[in-house]
């Protein structure tokens, strides 16, 4: 095989603290080590199916590792989509462009259209991303630390009214699918409850926390993620939608009302959103990253083709992405045991 | 007169950053230069009327000046609702813990209170609390600096996401009736348009200056006041309620979708809420606070009833609380001029 | 006279939080309301005698609000330095530019300069930049804010391994000749002494508060201002230089042991230096800076030269450069007086 | 065997963020699930040894899983020193106590304390502490996320100043044996090289990247590990002591006036001392700390006398304290080559 010489780097799917030290990463290491230049795919595959593509100079990426974002832009938009031209359309715009191979940053769902370009013969190599932490194939993403850090400082400065007022504070953090940044930032800040999705406590449950908590006169603290329905009741039902969603809002704001009218306890609510997602990345955050850049460079230069980058301890190590996207990674039993242990 | 000895002292109304600075610093001098004797009454009027009152030794306050919150509790509860005894319980409980004097600290509200105790003859001293920075009778209020700090890093970190997205993004920040907070957290964090109750501006205005912004290649930054009302249009006027406010959810939450369909721009809404009032107060708001809670206990001690603490420049003054509490302090039409250059 | 149409912006002396925003105002304002270009001058002083001056068109202050440093670097040459040229000098450049005003960005010497060119005929207007807070012609200036917000936060850390190990530290922070920093990051630090260059304070008493503190079960914290002498002891005599300075490292690195010794507690020293001018702007510095830049530029089309622009309680005022050089802002008595009430 | 229903806990050592998260997570199951009472000993081993030790009741950890420091204090003194007493004397003031086990929580002569009084037949369970990192039984310790947070913030702020004076940076961080902070700090901050005790680097390399990242217009950055010597030559051996430490003040505080001798670049030191210690553990610290604690009373539980709990991937296991203490975790040839691509 041919040693690459133009490697074309994209972020795809929701932004994350830590994209841009990986993008610094990789592109300084093809520079000094491998004499590779680097192209800057615009807005992940959207770029690639466009041809929206320009060279990315090593002075284009100085300072990137503390910048919160991607520079490169991002978007939500695959090669697969009706009329988007598929691997045909790829291997077209890289040839174009002298494109020896793609490192392609980004979460499930771009893991899994990696895969598939490189089933189709696209010589690709994945970077994870993924603020929730829900892919097996690693163990932490970056962008979770810096997303856990803002959830956990939120929840320190709403605990301070809540205590001038004795309310309870309902905190909803991100997380659809798995509970990972809900469970730590809740651990972080003390919560008396945390609800996850892989666990769906009743309202009952809920409340005798919350109750235990003001008992012993504390501000009960309870931190939701976005994806937790609670287990059944008839009243819990009629406010969900037909898919167990809450009708109106997010679950905080449906879950707040209900605690507060079966407790008697004042209560709030903050849905924290998008914040979790921005501003400078933590130092753990930046570490992970550009170790992920830096091995991603790496992989393309040993043609590890379909294969991801993956941190195992405190080791970074490859694995394929066929494995890489198989399992979501959910909260196991053991770990929710071990926190609620902590509840109420 | 007599000099006093011992001092009840309560925080009401919503908590604010400093509120603990404000208790030490009083409680602080009181022991050491003129030996007085302090009283903690809990939850604002509300251990008034209630009689829930307790010593509030000095050992108490150490290190109360970096802890947001209260350590008092507080409540909206005043003297003169139905029922709860107005002057002449006041008097009596105070009479009954042998209390010489009281130091409130409270906003609008729980300044016309004070005045109006005093008025019945209870000598009482205020030091004015309002994040909303409201009160034209100080240049500042402590509070209002941990809000804008907050505000304004929220601000930075949406702002990365948005660029990483192309998405425009609305934060909704704090100010019911006033928009300083707005006003200082949108000069800080760069916004192409801040919204304040002082200042209509129309639907089109907005939108034209998204569309500035975007076609500069910026991702747009609309920082609006909780109080704010568009300048009528059709559209606008049924989406509002009889009461000219927003009929679901904040204005935010509101502002955002009119936004996306008028411009074309991909919107996101941020409602900051509480965790504006929260947390550890900034160093501006430990100073300021201190200050104001020595020179609470100087006033009381030179018996200035019906006077309240107030900033002027950099000195602290006393003034009587008939004057503090007549005008709302709005964001004067030079400061909107100010900033508005800086818009689009 | 005719309309400026070029303007000259240099920043001079020490680096300080908030010059990049000062730079934005202006040249937003410059661009928008009054149609002025405006060029760089690079790294103070220095570009407008080497003649190192690039147009600075609007497109490059963008984002600078939050951005610490300055884009414009800095020095701390001038042009009435040997074989500098002089105001001849600074006008042939001017000329060569067709440059027609400057707004010089810097602290006492910067502006004392920037008088004696107006007094020479050079259309100048001044912005006050001192960390130090020691002008007397202005309430406050931007980075004073950033320095006592960064020194407080680090006390505030410092605090926790003192009380783990109860221990003394000593925390030296910036103020050569005034103790504005120290005084103020002491008050929201709640430190048990604080050290500053207006009030010699003899070793006995700096010992006394920390025993005091001590005997209270506390961990005694004593912030120094840099420019601190204590009051003559024969000991202390000895270890200071001709100059009254102490003989090797800083004041802090000088006072920690001798605090040890005489009161036997273990003593740990902390020299914050560089940090306090370093980062992110707070969001009141922020504020400052821009509404400084925006009525620099308004300055300038006024034709005020020889002024510079001012705080006053909540107003930006010009006042005229003589008055503005000549005091030094020191801690006033008062001022003292009332955190004294504090020490111990 | 009996089950245990009074165990003792201890911090001991250097003072470290996530030793009150322990305690609390300790303490929370000791009383939920297991019914057990905990015994606070003061100041490490001292309390052991001089009998200090008082009830240590839920109540009392409320809150600290998000408070620096600890709230037992610590010390340095060991049970085996000239006098103490050895396991005899430890053995006699548990009994006294009826204190059935003990959890110890300290670093590397901690635990080696801590296994020797289990060969001597005290029932002991060890919790890993060290900032630097340096334990090989365990991925990670709580502190050390916090230490290079506060290196990395600090660097951040630094660097701002760096650039607008065109200065290089030297910035001392701890690491006394291993390097791991400086590795990871001086990552995230984007260093331009990075001194660790695991590499005798040449001062003619050190000055080869400070030229090299100024000749591309960058404002050099160093980050030492306070334990780095350079490799030796002439003029450097001169400059250290016996021991191959530097002769006066730190390392960082040595390399400063070397590098500006030989580059020509006017250079600044920062030593960040204690500040890294210091203040709000991180998410992360507080996380990590919690669960630790948590694993530490169930292994009093079970039983698991001589050994400690242990971070591997993203599970808590226990390892003999044998094997723990045996080997120093240094930074390994691989990690330093990974960083060193972008060194220059």
């Amino acid at each position: 095989m041919l040693v690459p010489v133009r490697v074309g780097i994209l972020t795809s799917g929701g932004d994350c603290p830590g994209l841009n030290a990986v993008i610094r990463g990789a592109v300084m290491k093809g520079d000094r080590i491998y004499g590779v230049e680097f192209l800057g795919i615009r807005d992940g595959f959207r770029g690639l199916v466009d041809d929206d593509i320009r060279p990315l100079p090593r002075h284009d990426v100085r300072g990137l590792s503390r910048q919160g974002g991607t520079i490169l832009g991002t978007s939500r938009i695959g090669p697969f989509a009706e009329g988007a031209g598929g691997s045909a359309r790829v291997r077209e715009v890289m040839e174009r462009h002298e494109m020896d191979a793609i490192i392609a940053v980004g979460g499930e769902g771009t893991l899994t259209v990696a895969r598939m370009l490189n089933d189709d013969g696209i010589p690709i190599v994945g970077v994870p991303k993924t603020i929730d932490n829900d892919l097996s194939a690693t163990d932490y993403t970056f962008g979770f630390d810096t997303a856990v850090s803002i959830a956990t400082e939120s929840i320190d400065r709403l605990r301070t009214t809540a205590e001038s007022h004795s309310r309870c504070m309902v905190v909803e953090v991100m997380g659809r699918h798995v509970g990972w940044i809900a469970l730590h930032s809740g651990l972080a800040g003390g919560a008396h409850a945390i609800l996850i999705p892989e666990q769906p406590v009743s309202m009952e449950q809920i409340c005798a926390w919350v109750d235990a908590a003001r008992d012993r006169g504390r501000a009960p603290l309870v931190v939701v993620a976005e994806g937790f329905k609670p287990e059944g009741t008839e009243i819990v039902r009629d406010a969900l939608d037909g898919f167990g969603r809450p009708r109106l809002g997010g679950v905080g704001e449906w879950l707040g009302p209900i605690i507060e009218e079966q407790t008697g306890i004042e209560t709030r609510v903050m849905t924290l959103g998008h914040l979790q997602r921005g501003g400078v990345p933590t130092s753990y955050d930046r570490v992970l990253a550009t170790r992920f850049g830096l091995a991603a460079i790496d992989a393309v230069m040993d043609a590890k083709w379909g294969h991801m980058v993956s941190l195992r301890g405190i080791d970074i190590e490859t694995v394929p992405l066929h494995d890489a996207t198989r399992d979501l990674k959910s909260v196991p039993q053991s770990r929710w045991d071990e926190a609620a242990v902590l509840f109420g």
